[in-house]
């Protein structure tokens, strides 16, 4: 088989994959998916697997770096508050419908580095603001949803900056197919085995019921309270219309809600975060009582302090996840630059909303209900790596007593 | 200059005419525009010419000749009932809230050949009804909207039939610059003088306030009734949010609405039409008190059928255009197997939807005073070409005397 056609064949599995493993879409459901414009090929695929599968429409929503980048550089200054809020409705209303999601990320991680952090601030608040109702319905579960990735020639050049893009677009593809088993003799069988695993580490951490976790490494020693009726979530989980699928392929994480203010302490980032175009490197942040009252990053630190201004809930955390050190995406060695993937690398925190499926009967509590157990909200959702083959994690029981749940990176459980 | 630095040049000027000829796009506006994937270097280039005009921000939503095919082909029976209604109400909302709306014409003029009528008729009934509070504020001219064409690659082989494909696409790409005044040395002031000519026919035509237009040629013997308070139009206008436009590039019609229930007679299609998918050829049909009674077509009939079944309005008429068979569009010889270039080569007439700006202070009417003046309401709008070098048009004074208006497809007056 030549070079080409194994792509083609990949891609196709891949596809199938993202169709029937991550959205697991149902006969009649339309399908609503984002995608970078040179995800084309991968799209049309997946729309030939969707139909397969019974959908009854599936449309696309194109980005296109270059018209993205085009209003930076010739938009007026008052544009920048503006945001696609027709269109953001419109998605809310497909899934308020009972529309499937898929995200297809493959970004230009650096594709704004560069332009006046003011206009991105703004640009971003207003971006987050008119998103809001489409992500309540992501975040609270409505609907089966899934993101996986595509490899562009912006994001693959950013991964491998040294050889020419047609190898770093191969390279990143392998990486791709690699990290998410489509290039496994049976894909499908493989996640459900992955699952299984995922589920019974999830089963024992919610056996467990932790008051907190306590993180110790290099630069890093935060005392991290998790929210009252916190759940662990990992793996596949059912959707709110009853569906169960796999939000993110990728995925290595087990993850849960922290008590929005009851996290003190010092914690510093092992990863870059490539955020809306800007990529924030060495971040370090000081929390008292869940607020992020002091910050610090070697780059991006605009990037990363305009983030956190964004709201209230942007200052403190909404997910608090754990992956060992050698999951295969970490083994890889690839610093992927993007969050799906560096995210399953290594465990992580996100600043911004919690995900309801994370409390016990959060879909049936009203919000303040689930603020009063500690559940964060917030108009954004940014999650970005602290663990490394350094950090020891320890589970801190009701009476204070220390549990042992990674050591140098590394399941102890 | 090498070809392609001119096809470059070119396009650049195209762009730019749509964005400040076509829309006159205002500082601060939204644009909206649709386009095919084949056609993103000119939406690039549009989009940039957009911000430098102001706009607030540009969204393209892109349509997929492969990814509409697949539904065709893959999808289930139950699937063609629905439609974008969610994208659909957010276009909706965004002219409501003042964007201003580019629709780039180029798609395959018979990708959907051969597929299931009935499955074509249900889907093309559930888009109608989905499209139809957006295509009301775009009939309405709520806002300053344009429409303009990309050479696609299915497109272009349609047309050019004979020739390789790259060829093809060229020589489409020659003709649209060459019919929309792109290739002239300053289009801008040949768009101001082309409207001025317009405006005087309109205004002659106007002053004269026909109750009717008798057809006669090989074929055809038609009384075309007028609206009571009709209003010609013909090159820009003005929508309601203010701004003067040219809702399509190129434009040599001037055009008003018929009275929807004084129609009677026979007429035939002079070129084919392109809709949906489905190129429709030699229709032959006859009005009786503004209804379409009988109807053959040599190609397509279950198109055209299907299209006029559409619901009670699409089996009458909702706008009547004259354009001299002289028109530069015709002169060219190409039969572009696209209403917005076919229109503009031949007298034409519409099923559907009509107009409110060809009603007297029609935006203030009500949809039932609309209706009483004749106007005609209906989920689509569909233009089809029944003009030639053997039409004869007289119009008709309210007592009943003829006056020549065009004679063997040219203007007598």
């Amino acid at each position: 088989m030549t070079q080409a056609s194994n792509h083609e064949k990949l891609l196709d599995t891949y596809a199938r994959l993202a169709v029937r493993t991550g959205l697991n879409l149902q006969a009649g459901q339309q399908l609503l998916i984002s995608a970078p414009l040179d995800a084309v090929p991968l799209v049309r695929r997946i729309t030939e697997h969707a139909y397969k599968a019974g959908a009854s429409l599936v449309t696309t929503v194109y980005a296109d770096d270059v018209t993205t980048l085009a209003r930076f550089q010739h938009a007026p200054e008052a544009a920048f508050d503006v945001a696609p809020e027709w269109l953001f409705n419109g998605m809310a209303e497909a899934f308020r419908g009972g529309a499937a999601r898929l995200a297809i990320a493959g970004e230009n991680p650096a594709l704004l580095a560069g332009q006046d952090p003011e206009k991105l601030s703004r640009a971003n608040k207003a971006r987050s603001k008119a998103y809001r109702p489409a992500l309540e319905l992501i975040t609270g579960f409505a609907i089966n949803w899934c993101v996986i990735a595509a490899a562009t020639p912006a994001w693959a050049r950013s991964v491998f900056p040294g050889v020419s893009e047609a190898e770093a677009v191969d390279r990143l593809w392998q990486a791709i197919f690699a990290c998410t088993k489509a290039d496994l003799p049976d894909p499908i069988a493989a996640w459900e085995t992955h699952n299984a695993d995922l589920r019974r580490r999830t089963e024992f951490l919610n056996r467990r019921r932790y008051r907190a976790l306590k993180y110790t490494g290099p630069g890093t020693d935060l005392m991290l309270g998790l929210a009252e009726e916190h759940v662990w979530k990992g793996g596949g989980g059912k959707a709110l219309n009853g569906v169960f699928c796999n939000a993110n392929i990728p995925t290595e994480e087990v993850f849960t809600a922290p008590h929005k203010e009851l996290v003190d302490g010092i914690v510093c980032s092992s990863k870059p975060l490539s955020y809306q175009g800007s990529l924030i490197d060495g971040i370090r942040v000081r929390f008292e009582r869940g607020r992020i009252v002091e910050m610090t990053a070697e780059n991006g630190q605009d990037a990363f302090r305009n983030l956190i201004d964004t709201d209230e809930g942007a200052a403190r955390l909404g997910e608090v996840a754990l992956v060992p050190h050698s999951s295969p995406i970490s083994k890889s060695g690839i610093i992927f630059n993007n969050t799906l993937f560096d995210e399953n690398a290594a465990s992580h925190i996100a600043v911004g909303q919690s995900y309801t499926e994370n409390i016990r009967d959060g879909s049936r509590r009203s919000k303040e209900e689930l603020a009063a157990l500690g559940a964060n909200s917030s108009l954004v959702h940014v999650d970005w790596m602290i663990g490394s083959g350094e950090l020891d994690v320890d589970g801190i029981m009701a009476d204070g007593t220390a549990e042992p749940l990674m050591r140098k990176g590394e399941w102890a459980i």
